[in-house]
Order: C-alpha cells, then structure tokens, then sequence
C-alpha cells in the first residue's frame, strides 16, 4: 500500500492513524491507495512501529496433556480476550525442540512467553529469552527471581486434612504417587505435618508411595487393611489412586465412606464421577492458575513485573465418598 | 533499522537478502545499521513482502479437550517442525468468540486455518475467510467442497466386527452413546451392516443408545444380559461404556472374555488400562488425522489443494477383553 501511494511505511502509518504532520495531498495519496486495496490495518506492520507484536508464546514442555491443557486454556482465555494472539508450541521435554521453538519465538517478536508443564517439580528457566518477560505456570522455575504460578498444595493438603479430622476421623492413612515426585513428597510432607500438629500420626505409620495409578490404589487399599484395619480414612494423591482405593475397599465389603472415608486430589471428573461412591476431592485450580499466569505476564509486559511464587488456592469438592 | 539507514523498508529488506540492483553505498548504510541495532531478521517485516506470515490458525470450537488434544499435537508437530508458527484460538463453541478470534487471525494474515472439535458431528464451515485456505479435521465441514480430515468410522467398525467373528462369537450386542451424536449414530449403522453381511444380527436385536459414561455401561451390560444371556460379545461405542461393562459383567460372575468379549473404541489408555481385564479396542488415530490435515492446509498455501473428505484409518489394539 505504502508502494501504490509512493511514500515510506512510517509516512502512511502516519496518515493511517492520523498522527504526525503531512501535507494533506500525501494524506489523500494513502487513503485512496487504502481504498484501491481494500486495506486492513496489519498487525504486522503496525509491530514494526510498537515495538509491540501483540503475540505470546505458550509453551509446554511435556505434552499437552490432563494438566496442561486447563493451564492453556485459562491463558487462552484471559489473552485472548484482548487483541493478544498466543502462539503455541509444544516442546516435548526436549531441549532441541525447546531451543528451535524458543529461537521461533525471539524471530517473531513476541512480547512474552508462559511455560506450562505436567508435573509440580521446578524446572530450570527457559535460557536466551534475553529481556523477554516469562511466567511459569503450574511447574514453576528453579529461580526463584522469575515469576512462577503454582498450585498451593500445602492449602489442598489442608483441606482436604482439615474436613476429615472435621467429621471426626482420626486413623488416617495417605496412599500417593512416586516419592520422586513434587507432587507425591510434598502432599505426603504436608499431610503428615498437619496430622502431627493435630497430635496424630498415619494409621499405617508411614506413606504408601507407589505410582499414579488405579491399579496401584486397588494393591495399596489391601497393604492399608492389613496393616492398620482400623484405619477410617484414607487420603489419596490423585483420583486415580482413590478410585482404585474404593474399588478395593467395595469388593472387601468395607462401606464407603461409613467405616473409611477415601478423599482424593485434582478433581477429574472422569475419575471422580465414575468412581463408586462418586469422590470428594481436591481441586487444583488449573484454569485460574493460567489465567493468573497470563495476567502477571501482561503485568510484566507493561514493565510491572512480580517475581516470585504465586501460589492457587484448592477448593475442597465434597461428594458421596467422604 | 530502516529508519536508522534512513532507506525505506523494501530497501534494507533487498540489501539483506542479496536481492536487486542498489548502490553499494546504500547496501553499507543498511549493513552499519543492522550491526548498530544488533538486528535478527524479523519474519513481521519479512511477510510484507513475501505476502506469507507463516503462521496457521488452529482453531478449537469446542474447548481443548481429550478428542482435540492429540489432534492439535499431531498438527503442531507437522508445522512446527519448519518455521511456521500455530496460533491458537479456543471459540468454545460460541459464535461471537468464532467470530472474533477469525477476525484476529485475518488480520494477522495467516496463511492457512485447522478447524477441529470434540465431535464428529459435521459443522457449518468457517464464515467470512475468504480465500484463506482451511482444513477441518475430526469434525468435518457440511460443505463437500471443502477439505475435511476425519477418522474412517466404518473401517473402524469393520477391525472390531471382523475380530469379533474371527474368534467365533456370532451373538454379539452393541452399546453406546447418545443416537444424536454422529460418532454413536455412525458406528451403530456400520456395525449393524457388517452383521448382516456376515448374515446375522444383534444379539438383542437392537442398538443399546445411551451416554458415554461408565455408568451407563455398567446399566447397559445388565440390560444386554436380561435380553439375550447367550449375548457372547459386546462391541461398545467408547471406551468409558466398555469398562463399566466389564465391571458389570465380572460383578455378575461372567468371565471375560471367556464367555463374553468385550471391544471398547478410541484407545484411551486412561480406560483401556485400568480396566479389568484390559480392553481390546479401536485406536482413533487422531494425532495421525492432525498430521494430516497440517499436510493438506501446506498443500493448500502453496496452491495445491485437495477438497473433500479424507478418511484415516484406525488400529485395532488387542488386550485381554476380547
């Protein structure tokens, strides 16, 4: 357009939007060009002036998966209600994949960048983002000077400690994933912290690690009977564990939750639903963890940033098995 | 850059590309600016003149769920792996958001947009693109004309059938979701097709429709086996449906798969696993239909598309339920 009209980008972004001095035939020369060209406005062109490309790049280092993906959406959703477009790569846990999306990233301008991952354990910072702003959504980074946003699992442990001990339960056993996991060590650290300023221990004397799965929490509810059949709740680390919990306890004619109370953490109503009785659980806000993500990235953007680890609050769900 | 060569954009543009005539004066003014401001080519200022933003819409219309999820993997992985960038946009089935977000990603000048949804439920195509090129995968476009990436739900019905009978089971029902959802409707017309080819018919005569939920197959199982207890497999439309029957099938003593086979449909691990026993189901390939449909919408941009409907294959996977 700039070309059918005979002058320079800057002179008819200037007629365009009106600022600037010109003469006005110069001005007349863009809008009839404008005209000629059924002319929009191209964000495009207008970056180059801003300073500003109005982009963000979401980045997930493990697959777009369960977690991630309400992470992405609460973003999604606060950014793209204003004119910001998010450009979304994937980079797999791979550093190569990382760098060549990152270096994708710097050649498009984009004003700043959320990492999301699967899991709860930090991770390093992204490196060459140079003085672009990052937050670090639901996995946060190893620094603590960048700006990370994560669930509050102390408060879900709390919660989910608090309503049992509330309904008079005192033999409480804690059946989670993999010690290696964030996830798994500091909702074990935290429950058997808040039982002990309760003056209780674990009815089993000790956590039940083990994986993610079902078919982990149908094996751990038989260790738990064993070891401590007077137990009267068990607190899960997720759905899954707690689903399979109450599958076993069902099929050993254990009631639930009359004689043990099962709780379980993250709210998936696939799981939770499905499960027989329905699950009261922990909800780990991922949608609002994204969105506060990606409002603290606008905030740094417009040169306001707040390092430091934000933490979500839970929300206890209260169903049929405790 | 320009500004500081005090040259316009189109010739600091051919003084780095090499390209055209100029003098070499003019060609050292851009090169001193471009070392000065430490510049990185920048693909904004590139596409106003190669016409191409090489950026590609993904665009969800009905939130980012388990369906479209590896499907916007698959997508990403096409595209990302050369330099085209994935704008995401999630219209959560709402017009006004569809409309906004088209609005953003044409003025953004993408080169190309992928439509896809959570249902296989044809769509109105996209308003308003114009000669934008798009691709709709997963849930097609009512519009024969344009490029529509789905699974072969027949092929699909054809794995498990063909399964099914090649084991010897003849009394075989079938369960699954709602009637006015395509992927129910679709499956339980193939299915009840290929039974009479092979010269039989549901073992209760009819299609179980229902919901998607565990809950309903635990219901539909009991059903099937008040109408025909010589029922010798039950073809369920999702996996969900399948693991409630296996459950009803071994809380009633019905050995599976000695006496009953049982065959799930999308292969979702989160099921099929958990299941017991588990399930023998059809593998929707859905980061497969992304690739695809990525491979086409290139196809497209550069001028080369192919209308119509293009059907992916599935997988049977074989576990212990059938």
């Amino acid at each position: 357009m700039a070309t059918l009209a005979g002058v320079s980008v800057g002179t008819a972004s200037k007629a365009l939007s009106g600022n600037g001095r010109m003469r006005p035939e110069t001005r007349q020369r863009v809008l009839d060009a404008v005209q000629a060209l059924d002319f929009r406005p191209n964000p495009q062109a207008q970056s180059l002036h801003t300073g500003r490309s109005w982009t963000v790049g979401l980045m997930t280092t493990d697959g777009i998966g369960r977690f991630s993906t309400p992470v992405l959406l609460g973003a999604e959703d606060a950014l793209g209600a204003g004119k910001i477009s998010v450009l979304l790569c994937d980079t797999r846990g791979d550093q190569i994949r990382e760098q060549h999306h990152l270096g994708n990233l710097m050649d498009r301008r984009v004003d700043g960048i959320i990492v999301t991952g699967r899991r709860t354990d930090p991770r390093p910072p992204l490196t060459g983002v140079r003085e672009i702003p990052v937050v670090y959504a639901l996995s946060p980074s190893t620094d603590p000077a960048d700006t990370s946003v994560v669930s509050d699992e102390r408060h879900g442990c709390q919660l989910a400690v608090d309503y049992l001990l509330g309904s008079g339960r005192t033999r409480i056993a804690h059946v989670t994933g993999p010690a290696h996991h964030a996830a798994a060590s500091d909702r074990a650290r935290f429950t058997t912290s808040l039982l002990q300023q309760a003056s209780l221990e674990l009815s089993t004397g000790r956590v039940h690690f083990g994986d993610w799965s079902e078919a982990w929490g149908r094996r751990a509810a038989d260790a738990v009977l064993r070891a401590a059949p007077d137990t009267d709740a068990i607190f899960c680390g997720n759905d899954q564990i707690a689903r399979g919990v109450t599958d076993t306890l069902r099929e050993r004619g254990v009631p639930v939750p009359e004689q043990v109370a099962v709780v379980g953490y993250d709210n998936w109503d696939t799981m939770t639903l499905a499960a027989r009785p329905p699950l009261t659980t922990i909800d780990v806000d991922l949608v609002e963890i994204g969105r506060i993500a990606a409002l603290r990235l606008l905030e740094a953007i417009d040169t306001n940033p707040s390092p430091g680890l934000h933490q979500v609050p839970c929300r206890l769900v209260v169903r049929e098995s405790a």
